[in-house]
């Protein structure tokens, strides 16, 4: 059973929909419900978690880095 | 007509959950589909932008603060 | 008339002075009175957004972003 | 002399307006030029440094941290 | 056997020295070696993984938050 | 004397282990201790600061931007 937790609050959970790597970076684009969030992450981390099109995955965001804004 | 454009990739809409004030900091959560994303930002802008419970909002996320974690 | 507000605190307004874009990230240096500030963002927000060269454009920071020094 | 190089590429120099100290963080706003930098730090951190309002002060930005808007 | 896989290239595995608690934020300080790293996350973060002084815990950081000094 | 200060409470020194180079990013590896230090800057500060493998180096990090997990 997995005990782990992390202190980000927000952790979404969706499927690789796209990735596009650069040499040092890369972009994976994840499906989240009716939404896609996109990540840019270093190539070595995609590259080294095996990280694939189709792959279940979940989205981690540090409640400090969310931006608000009203129309 | 609204042609506002800004870079970051993830802009979720939602609605207003919970507001917490500190002194400098207040956090607001925010349903967004099955999703609850929380967000720290100053007390200043929650009272300046009039933030209330219920109110409808945007959460935005710039790429580069997206983790990615698989199990 | 435009009545979007967004709780980062920082918006500079500036010009476009140069872009650099790699296969994922592009950096966009931008002209602020008398400071040059320099964004990375994904190259797929340059090419939607369609920023060129001379164009007015607006730099955003989340307060929590800001460090500061003292000599 | 000082040699000191910080590869954020963002360096603002202004002068410390406000200060507003809360438990764990404290809001630090600088005059730079026309704009108004608003900053987010540890309370310990503007005790240790001992800024103070009237200071000559370096708001520092990550590129990566810059979002861009245009209208 | 844990699994998780997170793409935070930094993650350094230490002991919990302080809390000090906000309305809103905390601030945690971690000993890793010989450095003191300190965290500012959520209170209710810092509740819900019931963190105190002494537990083994890991601070990650993203590598695009890593900015360099030379001297 | 140098008596710059920087409010980013986590200064870690290290050794530059590895540097790789992208075309608006470059990634820097930094042995702190026992720890590798993972950096993600633009390649313009890597060439502009003269960062090369072997150089003794600062990493620094803001408080807000370190994430907490338990197991």
């Amino acid at each position: 059973m997995n005990s782990i937790k992390i202190s980000a609050r927000n952790q979404l959970r969706g499927t690789v929909e796209a990735i596009v790597l650069g040499t040092v970076t890369a972009k994976v684009s994840v499906q989240v419900g009716e939404n896609l969030i996109e990540s840019v992450v270093t190539r070595q981390s995609v590259e080294e978690m095996g990280i694939k099109v189709g792959d279940s995955i979940v989205a981690i965001i540090k409640s400090t880095e969310v931006l608000l804004m009203t129309e």
